[in-house]
């Protein structure tokens, strides 16, 4: 059952320290102060390390968008309808989504995947239809998905990758589409921290105070009656999780297999990114923060797994939106690595 | 004398409010949650109000990157020598400077202007002649320029926007390369908002702890010596200025006329914004601030303008790199509010 996910995992080599040495001495022979750059320094060093070249290019980009409802959604956690799931689908399938806009913009293509919306959605020759089941079950009440479900989800994010890899991905950002998938982000985020639930918890599309406060119940009692392990990330995801979060998480492994900079969107992505981090270590260095979402909980993921976000627009839309507006800076960081001159090349005198 | 620089500020009006609400509204029936995009939202609504269009376009993107030499390195208050500034202005002429680099991403042109390099440079197609002089007087001994030198300076800044227009300017960025000029820039800093010249003094290209003390030393030396009266900023920027800083100042004066939007750099850009906006406060509302710098005087600059920067980095290149970055993330915020689905045209529900 596990072995897709084992062969990935096994699969996931450190950085390649030779590229990144040869990136570094270049950085610091262009024609800036060393280290004016910053973390557009650091992001093209980090790149070089993971594509094992230490001036690498980027080509083909990819948003991979997984959409998926939530049972948990009967305790009223969303301001939105889980109608809007299926709706915004067919909204990123016509291109007036936020992330086709933004996508177009960077030069991205969008892989928009079905994996677990709760309704028969209209076939489409750019959607994937990896569902794994009509929605999860309500966690108040239960097991989010059976531990089955919970493999298959992650192994159909796997799945995705290696579909696209004969079209080229020289880069990849996560999204997520998903009515009241805030509320499986913030239990997964609790357990995989320790963090209180209220200090990762926020309002979601726009809750009120009382809907808040009831969010963080559901959360209180989903993890009460599902008693979700820590050390297990599967128990995790399958207790509390959402087929989106496990397919994130499958994205990012097969991405960190590949050698492939994995860009984490927000939120979702995040708790995503906590699972596959649990799964194999080795994905840590391979992962790029896209930005610090306005949900309470990201800084808290962020932190925990050592990642300094791009950035800080108070965004909380998902879907991809913070990765793709964040491919754009890891472009620049690799354009400087590459075009800029060195102090030799242009006659320019060094520091005294 | 002041006819150019009056008869500018007084063409400076303030936002189109129509125009603003009309982006207002339409980002408010986009297809995401009411505020999701965050700062995208508010910064495609400002785009609004300054082109006195609900839905803004931009096409021609233009850098203007400033040149000037500095007295005050005599102090010994840089990490390099001042012969770098005219060996960057050429490596800028060659396309191989970071702000080359990150002008060809976002498809901007630059324009490269000596507006008082201490040495003669070479003739070049695309160098703007403006010198006002051979470099600043040292400001620990005098002032660094006249009080006519200074109007100069933001005269042929406002010279230089002019003579772009009839190529198209949708949108510019502000740039500056001088050895030495984060001094004046901390001088006038600690100047026009009161702050201490220890609170707005950082290290520049690269000074050690002693070079940092020096360095302050000498800017509260140029403040006593000098007496720049805050509350006049001509005669701040001619006392304890440079001649890019002043020209900056002109450019920011001219975008507020021309209600073209003005993405301000990084500290020495701030510094320019400080005196233009002390010139006149209708140009506050036409600025947006790329990015906040290393240099520890800049969060002070943004404060004082009431500027939220849109990145933060660690850069502290100048040049206007950071405005070229940010530039990208106004056309996403553009492409947002033109582009994007709104619920009804999507079929979208809304919020419950």
């Amino acid at each position: 059952m596990m072995d897709k996910i084992s062969n990935t995992i096994e699969r996931i080599k450190p950085l390649d320290e030779e590229a990144m040495a040869g990136a570094r001495m270049r950085q610091d022979n262009l024609t800036k102060p060393q280290g004016s750059l910053g973390q557009l320094e650091s992001l093209s060093i980090q790149i070089a390390g993971i594509k094992g070249n230490p001036r690498p290019q980027i080509i083909h980009k990819v948003i991979f968008t997984l959409a998926g409802d939530h049972g948990v959604t009967q305790e009223a956690v969303s301001a939105y309808p889980s109608a809007v799931t299926p709706q915004m689908v067919y909204n990123f399938l016509q291109g007036g989504a936020g992330i086709n806009v933004l996508a177009r913009q960077v030069g991205a293509r969008v892989v928009i995947a079905d994996l677990g919306v709760a309704s028969v959605l209209k076939r489409h020759p750019d959607l994937k239809d990896k569902k794994v089941a009509m929605g999860t079950q309500n966690m108040c009440k239960g097991p989010a998905m059976s531990r089955e479900e919970a493999t298959i989800s992650i192994e159909v994010g796997i799945d995705l990758v290696e579909e696209e890899l004969s079209k080229g991905i020289d880069i990849l950002g996560t999204g997520d589409m998903g009515i009241g998938n805030t509320t499986p982000s913030s239990a997964i985020t609790a357990v995989m921290t320790g963090a209180d639930v209220s200090m990762v918890t926020g309002t979601g599309t726009g809750l009120d105070d009382e809907g808040w406060r009831r969010k963080v119940k559901a959360i209180q009692k989903a993890l009460e009656i599902n008693q979700p392990d820590r050390k297990d990330p599967l128990d995790v995801l399958s207790k509390v999780g959402g087929f989106e979060i496990g397919g994130i998480a499958g994205v990012i492994l097969a991405g960190a297999k590949y050698r492939i900079p994995v860009v984490v969107d927000g939120f979702i992505s995040g708790a995503a990114a906590l699972i596959a981090a649990s799964l194999s270590a080795q994905v840590r260095p391979y992962l790029i923060a896209s930005h610090l979402s306005v949900e309470k909980g990201h800084k808290i993921i962020l932190e925990s797994l050592g990642l300094r976000p791009l950035l800080n627009l108070g965004m909380r839309l998902g879907e991809g939106t913070g990765a793709a507006l964040a491919i754009s800076l890891v472009e620049a960081s690799l354009r400087i690595l590459d075009e800029m001159a060195t102090f030799t090349e242009a006659g320019v005198s060094e520091k005294i």
